[in-house]
């Protein structure tokens, strides 16, 4: 006997990646192909948040080529949020309302992307359905630069911030090559990952057999020294003549504490908040003499959809369709993942993970990941890496400019009385 | 009668640039077509250094397809340098070791790829040959990032710059805007400009009729105003629930200073050289208490050639061309300029100017391109800069990363017994 098609949320959680609408595309379009099983999409506003106060975006009204849009514009369609739901006991009033307003809305499939806190959320949410009898089929969608979320062999997002700054790199480092004779010997650039260093890896990239760049990685797995840096940093500038650093904005000194927080003052004496560039930039300068230049990636290395990976906007795509396969196969608690099953040359396939294995682990680079003397990558990590930025997928372009392109965003009629506070 | 072919000299001067390869693609690809009256094309290793010390490339040693290969790779390939010839007076043991090194190798043609001081020397250099008695044409090629030299109606290396900071401000902005409900709402984008704002302008590009972003911009041409400046950005949080900054290096305070000398002191009370993005984003956080981002671009606005603009391309080649055409019409002390003839559609040709028109005039941005509340681009300004960035140029990739080919840069063997120390 057929039953009734019921609804479904997607939400996007945290920061956002230059091909996370990709896999926002990637649910909705095959969400539209099991009319049978799933309703309308309703997208959370500004993520969870959107749940909470029910403030959700129908996305039915979308047309078609809105949606596929998606695919190449950048960060948060439906806007992303910073909000950390707790334990099941801590948070249990926003639980329940996302409960009261999931059945409001008769969701039957909760699609969450987001990073390693948003697959505990996801998880404890189909926890909390199953213990209060809600049939609800949770299913968590991974995105994240960081890279950072275990079993899957890449997380989406990674590989086209990777790219980035690879490119960036390599393209940095040309230019300081060209003008050390007289000018900058010292090239720094600060990349993102508080806590993994994989972006920072990627920059190891830019030098490669037939490119050779001197590089010096600092990670957030190597404790921070000083004397060993500045040594490593003076050689390849001798050996040849300039040299580039890549610096993780989580590195750590030997007391734990990130370099950034140690140490900015404006000329009133107030702390400044980071930037670990400026500061590595300043030990070059005052240690060594060297003339340098430093820049902050920040956020333009996971927007920067124009130079994305193609191989992280297929992937993307396909995470996000298998998390409705998932759903309409009846599946919950479970992500999608990216299986490695060849190198050389690289081949992948979808895979699934129950989600109590993913929440709450943190991938780190493994040691064999970095070399030796803890300022470069191996030929282990390369190998890992390199499949990962393959493939160019440009935007397509109006007036010199990405045509990115914004979503109606039109609002599902409210259907409860009560209000709730986020 | 027929004359002998004399050889050429070519050289890369101060900040490197996207393109300024393409340029030298576009002389010495063009000098290779008129070998009766050139022979071969001598490029001096880090700019003029090369010529003063005798260390001269022989680009008749690339293959055609390295040249080619100058097309699309970014920075300098024979190197550049910031190294200034003063007057006449005070440097004339420079401009006469350059006289015997240029009789030593037969050159007959000086072509010099730089900005505003650049200009200067090529036009000093042309009038001590003519008072020495010395037959040689000496041609400017211009180049710069900045955008001031005067006359041309853009600078090759420009149009790359602009749109790179375009387009990462507008990935960037979309990236804040999806995020800003709960976490960042002002993003600061730092690029360059010393003393015009050309770069910076380049930023309120990044909104369109199409897609629109409340962008602040900071140009060094408006006296920097705290209290209006943070009345601006407070005004665009409070409209479109976020604001993006971009902001020029060379933004004064009403002392005259630049803004990013006046603050940042390390832990231990040393003065640490700038970034005024920081700075910027931490008025922004003491007065506004808005979270913030910020980026500083640095190198790779002007490296950044994976995202070239394509007019900006096509205009360094020619600018090469006419060079070598020049030459070879017996012209020596000027410059092949850009000349729009056309804005709706965009139509330019090669133009050319008098170096003593060039030297040492700076073009700063008209006030009437600025907005009357100084933060913002008119539509006059707008429709200056948006032909300049129009297409793109991709290089081509291997294993996901720019193909970017450096040549063998093999010297020419050495004439001189003298010296120079430089």
């Amino acid at each position: 006997m057929a039953t009734k098609p019921r609804n479904a949320f997607y939400a996007q959680s945290g920061g956002v990646t230059a091909v996370i609408n990709t896999s926002a595309a990637g649910v909705i379009e095959t969400a539209r192909k099991y009319k049978k099983k799933i309703g309308k999409v309703y997208a959370g506003r500004n993520g969870i948040i959107g749940a909470l106060t029910e403030d959700l975006i129908d996305t039915s009204k979308e047309s078609a080529a809105g949606i596929k849009a998606l695919h190449y514009t950048p960060a948060g369609a439906f806007g992303s949020c910073r909000y950390k739901l707790k334990g099941l006991d801590e948070s249990r009033a926003q639980y329940e309302r996302l409960m009261e307003v999931f059945r409001a809305h008769d969701i039957g499939y909760f699609f969450y992307n987001g990073g390693g806190d948003s697959a505990d959320t996801c998880l404890k949410v189909s926890q909390l359905a199953e213990k209060m009898g809600y049939p609800l089929q949770a299913i968590h969608v991974p995105k994240t630069v960081d890279n950072d979320l275990p079993i899957t062999d890449v997380c989406p997002g990674f590989g086209s911030a990777a790219k980035y700054v690879a490119v960036s790199t390599r393209e940095a480092s040309l230019d300081v090559a060209s003008m050390a004779k007289t000018s900058t010997k010292v090239f720094v650039i600060e990349v993102m990952g508080r806590h993994a260093g994989w972006i920072a890896a990627a920059g190891g990239l830019a030098s490669s057999k037939d490119l050779e760049i001197p590089i010096v990685i600092l990670f957030p797995e190597v404790v921070f020294d000083q004397a060993k840096f500045l040594a490593m940093v003076d050689s390849k500038v001798k050996q040849f003549g300039y040299c580039s650093i890549v610096v993780s904005e989580g590195v750590k000194g030997a007391d734990g504490k990130f370099l950034s927080d140690q140490g900015l003052r404006d000329a009133f004496g107030h702390a400044q908040l980071g930037g670990v560039a400026p500061m590595i930039a300043s030990l070059v300068k005052e240690h060594l003499k060297y003339k340098y230049h430093w820049a902050v990636a920040d956020y333009l290395q996971r927007a920067a959809r124009h130079i994305a990976s193609k191989t992280d906007a297929q992937q993307s795509y396909a995470i996000g369709k298998a998390a409705v396969e998932l759903a309409v196969k009846g599946k919950h608690s479970v992500m999608p993942t990216i299986v490695r099953t060849a190198s050389k040359p690289y081949k992948w396939k979808i895979g699934v993970a129950p989600l109590d294995q993913v929440a709450n682990v943190e991938k780190k680079m493994p040691r064999d990941f970095i070399t030796e003397d803890g300022f470069g990558i191996t030929a282990k990590c390369r190998a890992y890496l390199e499949p990962l930025i393959q493939g160019e997928d440009y935007p397509p372009y109006k007036n010199g400019l990405p045509q990115y392109r914004l979503l109606k965003n039109i609002p599902v009629k409210k259907k409860l009385k009560t209000e709730f506070k986020v």
